[in-house]
């Protein structure tokens, strides 16, 4: 019997990934790697035509901004840009003038697009199609928020896999995901041996 | 870059299948056909050759025994067989002697048999390798014990989809297996189109 795959289309699967939180390091998190990686592996396999892979980074709400890397040219487009001198999350410097929050924001910026550069550098690598965007806000209701308007097949969400103490604060987000997303969830757990000694050096 | 494939071992994907509870129709449930459906049009899709899918059935524990029907041949293997005289879930009869017990028993295996025999057919008919099988205990226990004795890459189990109160019932089996699975875990809610109007005829 032939598989009917409704109007032929491709599995469109969103990815919610984050930086690492080591200072200095913006690369993808291990578990936002590991996340991708298994996708690949168990998923997408070598079917790469049938696959289009969407990356969402969700920034800390302190500019409400829209960027995307178009993945044919790779060009950023600002999509929405309204800067608001709020809620920062690196509170080691002190900011006495309005140049200094500018610096700070191309600095954040910078870092969030070298994050989806990886993955759409791995995507152009791997021959799979994809598109990539950050969004300002809470993860998890900005992940759901967009599971609702760009409409996924599947998401995907990587997960600290940390034990019921350490959940009460953090990891959080792919339980949210997992009850309140309107489409399928995989939540992909990081393998013990992948664990870096300080959770928080994720 | 060519996608590195662990040992070009396919993807094994258990899937956890369950009965229509109406009563008469020894079918396979709305929401177990459902997650098949989704798993073969959003993931396995024409790559037939790159998964196989692993169906396990869990009947109430009134016996311990493990049927097998071998994919080749649709054979049945009775592993293990402990007949034991308790916690039948139809109570609709009197059970007067021990051969009440025997046929109830063989209807009840014989019920648990279609349902596999329902999506080893499709397997067959759609050209993806399949094993499938039933155990005998709590639906979710014994879904996270096999996960964890047969190791497959991804866990798949239907859900009814149901509002928060009717959770406090019915529907426990996906979030636990999504809490306590050692694999990545694709619950898939039925859509609101499809429940039927009573919520036990699923």
């Amino acid at each position: 019997m032939e598989i009917e795959i409704e109007g032929g289309s491709v599995t469109r699967i969103l990815m919610g990934v984050s930086e690492s939180t080591i200072k200095g390091h913006p690369h993808a998190s291990i578990s936002s790697r590991g996340a991708f990686d298994w996708t690949i592996q168990k998923i997408v396999r070598h079917n790469t035509s049938a696959f289009k892979l969407l990356f969402l980074h969700v920034q800390v709400p302190d500019e409400d901004v829209v960027f995307c890397i178009c993945e044919e040219n790779h060009s950023i487009m600002t999509v929405c840009h309204n800067f608001l001198l709020l809620g920062f999350d690196d509170m080691d410097s002190i900011y006495a003038s309005p140049e200094d929050f500018k610096s700070l924001m191309n600095r954040d910026r910078a870092k969030g697009l070298h994050l989806l550069e990886y993955f759409v550098t791995r995507c152009h690598e791997i021959g799979v199609s994809c598109e990539a965007w950050i969004k300002r806000g809470d993860a998890k209701e900005v992940i759901c928020h967009e599971v609702k308007r760009v409409q996924p097949d599947l998401l995907v969400v990587g997960s600290r896999g940390l034990g019921p103490f350490q959940r009460v604060f953090v990891g959080t987000v792919s339980e949210f995901c997992v009850k309140h997303a309107e489409c399928p969830v995989i939540t992909i757990k990081r393998s013990a041996d992948e664990a870096p000694q300080d959770p928080v050096d994720d």
